[in-house]
């Protein structure tokens, strides 16, 4: 079967939005909150929360919502699961299109 | 709008197989035909065949019939659009995963 022959990219992590998500928590390395997120991803609030629920329902990221005068204030971090799953994924787009990480 | 703060993604060559499929073309400089291709991003025929048509009408590549013994050999080759295109892409994707090409 040809479709054995490559490996099937992470299509939960290759999604552009998350993409962005997983990259900018990584650079982090630390929690980001919902707002910055939404900078770096350029989504609107319903489309961010529905990509950080397929990357939580994957187990890449963990989020934690803490209440800060009278507004609810979410916080979104990688989980060591998901620092693999996008370092992996990584390689792989490297070894696509002939990139290498600084 | 926060959705104007980053720059959409070029989708067409985002999708993992005609991320491949492009890759392949610009590594090889040449034309590439139908068995190889299949063999680089792990598609069936009809697969393949979509993607290829997704990339023509996006004037990415120009495909080639040639008859060779009552065969038709279909060659797919980049166009300098598609090069372009690719490099533009790749600038983007090593941009957020913070990677950098060889």
């Amino acid at each position: 079967m040809v479709e054995e022959t490559v490996t099937i990219m992470n299509e939960v992590i290759h999604q552009q939005h998350r993409l962005r998500i997983m990259a900018a928590l990584e650079r982090a390395a630390a929690s980001l909150d919902f707002a910055i997120l939404k900078l770096v991803c350029g989504a609107t609030d319903g489309n961010l929360g529905a990509h950080i629920r397929t990357l939580q329902e994957a187990g890449y990221v963990e989020v934690t919502k803490e209440a800060v005068g009278g507004r609810t204030r979410t916080w979104v971090e990688l989980t060591s699961a998901g620092r693999r799953a996008f370092r992996e994924h990584v390689s792989f787009l490297e070894e696509i299109v002939g990139t290498q990480r600084h």
